[in-house]
């Protein structure tokens, strides 16, 4: 399931103190991986698999953007809360282009601040500043009203094949 | 949408004059844009505009592949279906990959010929040997039994935001 666990409900979305930036690779020490963890099955990665994994991402430039929201103030800086972005290349719509987010995570012990929706609403606006035509996802029927907050409609079903 | 007006209903899945193969450039000239307006608006693209986004598309090697059907008797030789899968790389399942298909359309006058089983079920065996965990798509619900032909079963709702 490409979105799923991100806070069930968003209250206060002021929090100045959460901040929301690009991942980077010395994150694999401040709990990414556990974060995806609780999304989905995620064994955990060593460091130089992780490093590997991230140049192939960071390869993609702004084709493929992870975004983490952090507590700067935090002791351990550990990441709260992910969204992934990565805008697919058509020939249709006059060569368009189409942003699918991934991968939305809100640690269970930071929902209920917003920081899931600030999060997709900013990998939305990035879809759009880019010039994509659309921005999709995929989710559980129960996720329908939390990401029409940042402005999405159901559009389909999504299915799937597991290998 | 990801994936609609493949044709309805496929009867024959043995025909063998019918060529799948990978997209080639040269197939702007053979109806490859043409046939995708009839899955979403589509203008027609300069050969120079189609050139640079193949370009750009086969860079990605096969992490992006568009399987075209071409009936080589013909005089014309019309693509007749089409379909696209990329491969998308995660961090979680230990670095997993997904396919993602998308845009599967056949032409209209080439529809219950199985052109559209025949791409999307070598869309699936293409991300299963690639290590893909999953391979999805997205389709309008009338499409989930046609899918379900390919082995995809309903997984979560699709959501999305238009600019």
């Amino acid at each position: 399931m490409a979105s799923t666990s991100p806070e069930p409900a968003a209250a206060d979305e002021t929090i100045d103190t959460i901040h929301i930036r690009r991942l980077e690779c010395s994150d694999h020490e401040r709990g990414f991986v556990a974060l995806l963890s609780q999304l989905s099955p995620c064994p955990d990665l060593t460091t130089s698999v992780f490093a590997t994994r991230f140049a192939e991402l960071a390869a993609q430039g702004d084709d493929h953007i992870i975004l983490v929201a952090e507590d700067p103030s935090a002791s351990d800086r550990r990441i709260l809360a992910t969204g992934c972005l990565f805008v697919e290349r058509k020939f249709l719509r006059g060569c368009g282009k189409v942003g699918h987010v991934e991968d939305v995570v809100v640690d269970a012990a930071a929902r209920g601040r917003g920081l899931g929706l600030r999060i997709v609403r900013r990998l939305v606006e990035i879809s759009r500043d880019a010039g994509c035509y659309k921005v999709i996802l995929d989710c559980t029927p129960e996720l329908r009203a939390y990401y029409a907050k940042c402005g999405f409609v159901e559009k389909g079903v999504q299915m799937a094949v597991y290998f």
